[in-house]
Order: C-alpha cells, then sequence, then structure tokens
C-alpha cells in the first residue's frame, strides 16, 4: 500500500490528465504551466540557500545546504518530457537530495524542445558541466541526477563526456528515466490504468517535440538504451510499479550491468511516476532520496 | 521611461491578459495556475533559509535571511485577488524584502475565495499573527506586508488588531494594495490602456469572489476606505502609474493621512500592478523594496 502522503501525486497526475482531458487542444504555454504545478508538492527544505547562474550562456539554479561540502556537487536535471518545468520547479527536489547527499547542487536550465529540440538539451548540460568543472570541481566530485527526461540526460551527458575522452562523474541518479523513444516498453501498455499521467499518448508527444525533425529515436545520445553503456560510473536507478515508464528503468539498469557497470534499480510498489516528488512528505520519497543520496555518498568518498 | 528589465512584468501581464481572451470561460484552476507564473520574475535571493509552518491552523513559509535579526518580523500576506497566488509564490519576493530589512519573513498561506469567502483571510491573519506573537515576537517588532488584496489584507489585519485593543505592530507597507471594492477610482479608467492585466472586468470578478453572498463592498474590513484609520502605525504604500489601481493606493494613503497616520506614498512612472514583482531583476523593484524597508527599518529601530 502506498502511504497516504504520496497519494497526493497520483491526485496531481490525475487532476493534470482530466484538464488535458478536458482540453485536448491545450496551448503549449498551459501546458507549461500545468506541468509547473508539480514543483509545489515537495516541502521546502530547511537550511538550503539558492543562488541563480545566468553566465557564459550557461543558466541554472543553485542549491546550498548550510553544512555541505563545498566541493562536491549534485549536477541535478529537471524532467518534464524536455518540453516542460524548470529549474525553478525540480528546485525543492534538488535541495532534498542535496542535503541528503552532503554536498550543493545545480538545478540545470537547458533550452526546451520543441523551440530546442535534441541535441540542444544534451549541448546545454556539457557546457554547463564544463562551466563547473572551470569553476574548480573535480570530475570525480560530481554526480549527476536527473528525473524523468532528466534522467534521461544525466546518463547521456556522461555518455557525451566520455566519448570525448573527458574525466567522468562518480555516479548517476536517476529518478524514473525516460529513455525509450521508441515507445517499445511492456510497462507502457501493461501499467496504462495505474498510471495517472504518463501513457502512450503523452510519450510520443513529448519525443516528438524532443527529436525533433532531423532527430532519431535510436540516437544513444537522445535514447541511451541503443548506446554502448561501457565504461558508465556506478548508476542508481528507482522507478514506480504503477507507472508506464517503470521498464524504461529497469531496461536501462540491464543493460547497464551488461555492459559491466555497477547498478542498482529499486521498483517502489504502487509508486507513480517521479515519486520523489513528493520529498519531505511522503515516506516512499524520502526513501528513495535517501538510498540515491547513501549511494552517491559512497562513490563520492563522502560515506 | 521605464527600465527594460521592468518590462518583463509588462509582457507577463499582457501574456496572462491574451491567455484569458482567447479563453473567456477559463477555469479557476487554470486561472491559478497561471497567476502563480508571476511568482517565476523575482530573482532567487541569496543567503536566505526557508521553511514552512503548518500548525494550529497556521500555515505558511518562513524566510530567513542568514544575517537576520531574529527578533524581527515582516508579516507578509500576498496578492492575487484573495483568489489566486500563494506563499509560493510570492516567497521570493518577501525574502528579498525581509532582507533588505534585517528580519525574518512570515508569508501567510490563507484560505482563498470563492471558496472561503471573506472573512476567512482575515481569520487566517488574525490566527497566524496571534501564533507569532506567541511564538515569542513583540507586536511593535513586527511590520505587516503585502501586495494587490496583500496590501488590503496587511491594512485590515492591523484594524482588526487596533479594535481588539490589541498591541499593533510597528508599520505597514503595501505595493500597489488593492481596497477598493466598490471600483470607484478613477484611474480605474483612466489607466484601463496602460495596465496590461487588471481592468474593470478582473476587478468586479475577484470582488465578487472575495465578498461572496455575504459580504459588503463597504465593510471596513473588507475596504479600508470605508474605515476609521485613526491609529494606524505609519504606513508606507507604492504603486506604478500604469496600473488602474494607482489611486487605491493614493486614497489609502490620503485617508491614513488625514486619520493623522505618518504616511509616504510612491507612484513609480509607468510601472506595472505590484512591480516589486521583479525583485532582484529590474531597478524600479529593488528600489521600491529599498524604501520600504528603510522605512520598516526605521520604525522598528533597527536603523
Amino acid at each position: 500500500m502506498p502511504s497516504k502522503e504520496s497519494d497526493a501525486l497520483r491526485a496531481q497526475f490525475q487532476n493534470m490528465s482530466d484538464r488535458f482531458t478536458a482540453d485536448p487542444d491545450m496551448s503549449l504555454t498551459t501546458l507549461r504551466s500545468m506541468m509547473e504545478e508539480l514543483g509545489d508538492l515537495a516541502s521546502e527544505p530547511e537550511n538550503v540557500t539558492y543562488g541563480e547562474v545566468d553566465t557564459d550562456g550557461v543558466r541554472g539554479i543553485w542549491c546550498n545546504p548550510l553544512d555541505a561540502s563545498p566541493d562536491h556537487l549534485v549536477f541535478y536535471c529537471h524532467g518534464g518530457g524536455f518540453v516542460g518545468n524548470s529549474a525553478a520547479s525540480h528546485r525543492k527536489m534538488a535541495a532534498h537530495l542535496a542535503k541528503a547527499v552532503g554536498a550543493r547542487s545545480f538545478v540545470l536550465e537547458y533550452r526546451r524542445a520543441p523551440e530546442n529540440p535534441y541535441p540542444a538539451q544534451l549541448e546545454d548540460a556539457l557546457a554547463a558541466f564544463a562551466w563547473l568543472r572551470g569553476q574548480g570541481f573535480e570530475a570525480g566530485n560530481i554526480v549527476t541526477a536527473g528525473d524523468s527526461a532528466g534522467g534521461n540526460l544525466a546518463v547521456t551527458l556522461v555518455l557525451a563526456l566520455r566519448d570525448r575522452g573527458e574525466q567522468l562523474p562518480a555516479a548517476i541518479i536517476g529518478f524514473s528515466p525516460w529513455v525509450d523513444m521508441e515507445h517499445l516498453g511492456k510497462t507502457l501498455d501493461s501499467n496504462a490504468e495505474t498510471d495517472a499521467f504518463v501513457n502512450r499518448g503523452v510519450a510520443e508527444s513529448m519525443a516528438s517535440m524532443f527529436l525533433g525533425e532531423s532527430g532519431s529515436p535510436t540516437d544513444p545520445l537522445a535514447n541511451p538504451l541503443h548506446a554502448d553503456l561501457t565504461g558508465l560510473p556506478p548508476l542508481i536507478v528507482t522507478a514506480g510499479s504503477a507507472e508506464t515508464l517503470q521498464d524504461n528503468a529497469e531496461r536501462l539498469a540491464e543493460r547497464a550491468s551488461a555492459a559491466g557497470v555497477e547498478v542498482d534499480v529499486t521498483v517502489a510498489p504502487d509508486q507513480q511516476h517521479v515519486y520523489p516528488f513528493m520529498a519531505g512528505r511522503a515516506p516512499e520519497a524520502d526513501e528513495a532520496l535517501a538510498a540515491a543520496a547513501g549511494w552517491a555518498r559512497r562513490h563520492l568518498g563522502l560515506a
């Protein structure tokens, strides 16, 4: 049984689905405004200060837990299908994670689709990562993290760094990563009744905007299920058993494990997509954040 | 000429107006989601931590500047026509103000109309004020503040305290206070061409939801233009000369001055409704916050 508290995420997703059903021609502006509400779910984490970056083409929000190591960093990529959400909507979740890790977090504000399709998001992630390296963060003191589309980006950023021969982060965290741009996962249909928001139509629409006219659903840097994952740092992924994207996490973990990557995968019973949205409110969210943070701390040498 | 930066508020208001025009039957949920976007405009103030209160029927967000006096408080009432917006959408603006004052801020999460019409908002403000007094804050160490509908509440809260014989706060700050529930102000029409969002229809609709079936537009605790303002602490109000509610601020200040209240009123050329929304972004917003904070500091004995 999911906790009563975690049901608020299901209710919010259902509310969003109902509004979308009532207004099938919903404008992109209204859709984004609605998706932004997901950021209201987490509690305000205490003892964290914030700041903004908007320089050299790099934009994002700093989350600075008061007792964080100044040398360690969670590079956070927000979700939202590459189309919606923002650093602002994911600030609190990223700050809860940063507190648990004992590091600062940088929440990347990447350009969004469809105005800026793939690979704009990856380019922005690479630019921000390079800028942060230039600010003095060692690659081995960084973990990349993200939820949904941001979980994809947290992986593909590392793949792109590997392909360029750059030093790699210490670990990767993915909360309900969305990677299957071909929509081949079985849970996309088998969990259609229990997922309160993401369905085949939503996934296809978002992927179409993300890939644009020239992108391919099998490009390994857009769909890491098609990537050679060899050499990836340790990867921890979570998903909920109620969600259509459950097997995105599972298949990514399987492929990573087969490539020799150290992997930890957790499927939380009856939880919805990106259940850490309920950070500070629901026990399942806090457990997922604590487990990811423990994993990160071990690989950062902070444990 | 308004600054280029401050034009972002006009553009956001115009965008909201356009969306409302395109969807005149816009649901309350969509309206609220859209209004919440106003909170994106301010920058993230640095060196402020946050927290939540949800106890004894009192809800709100704490803004804690790192170097703030622990004994002084800005009691902040958010705007949004008593119908929209939230402590979350006004967190950053309240935190900028708190930093400038050198005090903590409590951003009240009051019940909203139309589900909870007047006097639910005043009841919640009174309950929270009493709770904060119980936490040890001296009335004389508190300033009430608010924007638009929250500027109304920042005044009526003090009137209600006075009527009950309670000790009063040290000062009141109103950014574009909305007090005229009869819609008699001349600028409601004379500035209709320049105000990018608030027009007679919006004001009438919000007032109708706020007052509900049993409220009166001349109730002095809903419309302080009808109140005896004698004994009010010093009042500082600002408004923009582009806004339809400009003379709400001016008439409130005139009436307060006539009642012997120490008053400071500023009308900023060509600025829109609640131009401090641009805190940390536009010079006019930061000037208004600095002026209000200086006024508050003087009356709190912090200057």
